[in-house]
């Protein structure tokens, strides 16, 4: 028989070995995030039994971490108070370029078509959201305001193919860490629901026929094998795998430059109990990183600058696709350039770890202290500073309003250094699912009885240099709801 | 029961439900390229029974498409006779950088310390090689030559860790192709020792216990399902997936804007078939691709400019690496300049489709041709003259022998454009495997039963940047004899 240490993720306990069943229900869902959060809700209200198994002895997960920020648009009561017209076609065509090369597009047109809608189920949990809107750049508000610019809506590529809107929707929550408040809301309904929820429960393994099916898992509790039922389906909501960092290795090896993983558990077994039967994984090698080097926004007049003095990317763009650019240049080493005007230390900066590489009377005199060939920084800065004079930025597309040549003495360089700045990082990928949160093998056929959501799949946000915040909490609850819906309906007795 | 069209390569067949076993044997092999006829043979040479499944009507499989070219050192007869003293331990560091983030340090070191015994074990089978080394940089000889410089051995930043020298060798074959060569010389060994060869048999699915061992596979020939029961091991070398388009955008999609894929078969079946038991399967966004844009050497002189005008890298490196440079490039053009004295047309340029996209008699009128930011190339290059006239290039290290100024003209720009040139590519990603050629789960425990080797493994080549010719052969001619001999002593009865 099974015991509790022979079990693995990596390998399904065949359904006739199962000796009993300890838990009986129609749904259950694995870890307590948002994903888990909404995908029970819906289930339970849809009419099913749901259990809930966390590892730890508390709600929140990785979700309770974030900003509880959520890319919601299309015209939420919101964005149209801060007198901005999205719609879903806008917010579509911004999603589906954010996917990257392997981007899903039936999965974009569901979330922007149902993202309006989304908004208010929110609100009617009880989020809270103020009428308010910040327009200057931040990464997070530190009041209790709204509505921010959290991607790269208004830069090039993305501002030529889709109409930018502010869309990063902040809770009514003063100070960082509104993602807790977000949880602790959505937890309470939860429990509300009447979803049986089981603490301290790790899911060791699938439960699976020789068929593939999948029929329940097996939990560890209080040091033994627990055996629970999912007549309808199980829904693997338990995170990334950013914190297994043997896995990071294997499949994202590029991400342990960033020192700063932003995770709980997140040791990839929901992706591994996928897998064990025969699920696809998808862009694993994906991962979001950044390192806040905004606010203040008039940074994003600054130039970044690689080991070769060479410019790389549209400064006003989101800052994690600045970061992603910044771990690709060759020599390791990037600076921000601002002069005087430019300058300023914001909030973050200390957390940032971003210092003064060096300073300078002259662009000159940067370039020396920096050691760079003499004649790269300073073309560069001189071609730069040509064209901003004129309101332009053939090179990279920096838009207009963020152009001014850096002439104004003393200059500086921040250092950007990836083995000593803040670069924080999770992972993108993840099981392969359809919009309903089936999971599917290669050949994108459902596994029956198994659910994925949250960063235990593959999602919107599966491409690092297309990531904007909210987006990962947008798709969790989303896509979330709508595992808990399609194996509710499932279960119909 | 199982008919042939109801299984599929992501769900093992359970042990238990097997009829009747068709072909019984110690080993059963998978396809038929070089991977494969290495493992046979050095199975049923340590007295394996062993059966081979090859899914078309004859051997050669991808390696048959390939030069023959086979990644050699550590002082090879011919590295000698051409006045190299190579070491294993350069090999090994030159290896051990070629893996990139994710490299294998084990398997390097087994290569490294057995390239030696590996040549000539390979000539012991047949595979003749002239004594001969080609000093001009080339793709592949189309002579009979052996010996010549494969990969980024003596640029940066390979030089500055490795000792240098060439190692690529190539079968005394006249013409494109030797990888023919090589594997009728192989397969003639492989009928010879005894090997059970069945063509037209499809692996469909493997069998497997509840435990999660491997029992064998099951094979459509005729149409119908065959069982065929292997003892000691299963060894699945049937490629990589760059011919599975789907697979390809799941996992590697950014292959996809090279419109020439290289392989035969290639489906995916092989590393798929490793998922279905609790494989783990690493790497799998990562891919070869290149154009073949030199010969001739002298263009080597020449330097790639973006389009912002930047240079991106040192133009001496392996034509792969600069590729993979080519394709992360921001606005998707790129360029090779070059000047009277060292632009030539090789014999690899019609099939490269690298057309000259702007000539002029000074750079400013090929700058202005191509549409470029006035001043961005012109500062490029001359940045770039300015330095090579002293024998330096402090932004991208390319060697002193391939420095001059481009200053002769008339001027001309060489069209690299991704979409209509030739990038060829294959896959690099694959099921994980330890140096004995056992596959492994994501905790790197061997999945008993199973093996696999060539490109449905992830094996030494598994990193674009660092892939040089030869290091796909190399790896799947000697791992695949490592597996071989291990699945046979496995065997013994």
């Amino acid at each position: 028989m099974s015991t509790a240490t022979n079990l693995s993720a990596d390998h399904p306990v065949p359904l006739e070995s199962v000796p009993r069943w300890d838990f009986e229900s129609d749904v259950v869902v694995v870890a307590f995030g948002a994903a888990v959060a909404c995908s029970a809700l819906e289930a339970a209200r849809a009419g099913a039994r749901v259990t809930l198994f966390e590892v730890t002895s508390g709600h929140g997960g990785t979700s309770a971490l974030s900003g509880g920020e959520i890319y919601l648009g299309g015209g939420t009561p919101i964005q149209r108070a801060a007198g901005f017209t999205d719609s879903a076609e806008a917010l579509y065509r911004y999603l589906a370029m954010a996917g990257g090369p392997n981007t899903d597009l039936e999965r974009a047109r569901a979330y922007a078509d149902g993202s309006l809608a989304h908004y208010d189920w929110l609100v009617a949990q009880g989020v809270e959201y103020k009428n308010s809107y910040i327009a200057e750049r931040c990464i997070e508000p530190s009041t209790d305001d709204c509505l921010i610019w959290s991607g790269s809506e208004e830069a090039w590529p993305f501002v030529e193919q889709a109409e930018p809107a502010p869309r990063g929707h902040c809770p009514k929550f003063a100070g960082m860490g509104g993602g807790r408040y977000v949880m602790d809301v959505l937890a309470k309904r939860v429990v509300e629901a009447g979803v049986r929820v089981q603490f301290d429960a790790r899911a060791l393994a699938l439960i699976a026929d020789a068929a593939g099916r999948v029929h329940g898992v097996v939990v560890r509790i209080d040091g033994e094998p627990r055996y629970a039922r999912a007549t309808a389906g199980v829904i693997l909501c338990a995170g990334g795998f950013v914190m297994n960092r043997d896995m990071v290795r294997r499949h994202a090896a590029w991400l342990l430059r960033s020192q700063f993983p932003i995770g709980t558990v997140d040791d990839g077994s929901g992706i591994r109990l996928g897998l064990s039967v025969g699920a696809a994984a998808i862009n694993m090698n994906e991962g979001f990183t950044t390192v806040p080097w905004y606010p203040p926004g008039s940074l994003v007049k600054g130039i970044f600058v690689n080991a070769q003095g060479q410019r790389f990317i549209n400064e006003d763009c989101y800052h994690g696709r600045v970061s992603h650019y910044i771990l690709r240049q060759t020599g390791d080493r990037v600076w921000l350039l601002a002069d005087r005007a430019t300058y300023a230390v914001g909030e973050m900066h200390e957390l940032a770890r971003m210092e003064i590489g060096a300073a300078g009377e002259t662009w000159d005199e940067v370039e020396s202290e920096l050691k760079l060939a003499k004649g790269s920084l300073t073309a560069t800065v001189a071609l730069y500073n040509r064209y901003a004079a004129e309101g332009s930025d053939p090179l990279f597309h920096k838009a207009p309003k963020w152009l001014k040549p850096l002439d104004e003495p003393p200059f500086v360089a921040l250092d950007c250094r990836v083995d000593y700045c803040f670069y924080s990082s999770f992972t993108l990928g993840g099981l392969d699912t359809l919009p309903t949160g089936q999971v599917v093998d290669e050949d994108r056929r459902p596994i029956a009885g198994l659910y994925a959501a949250g960063r235990t799949a593959c999602g919107l946000p599966r491409w690092g240099e297309g990531y904007s915040s909210g987006m990962s909490l947008a798709d969790a609850t989303f896509f979330g709801r709508r595992a808990g819906l399609h194996a509710a309906s499932r279960g119909a007795r």
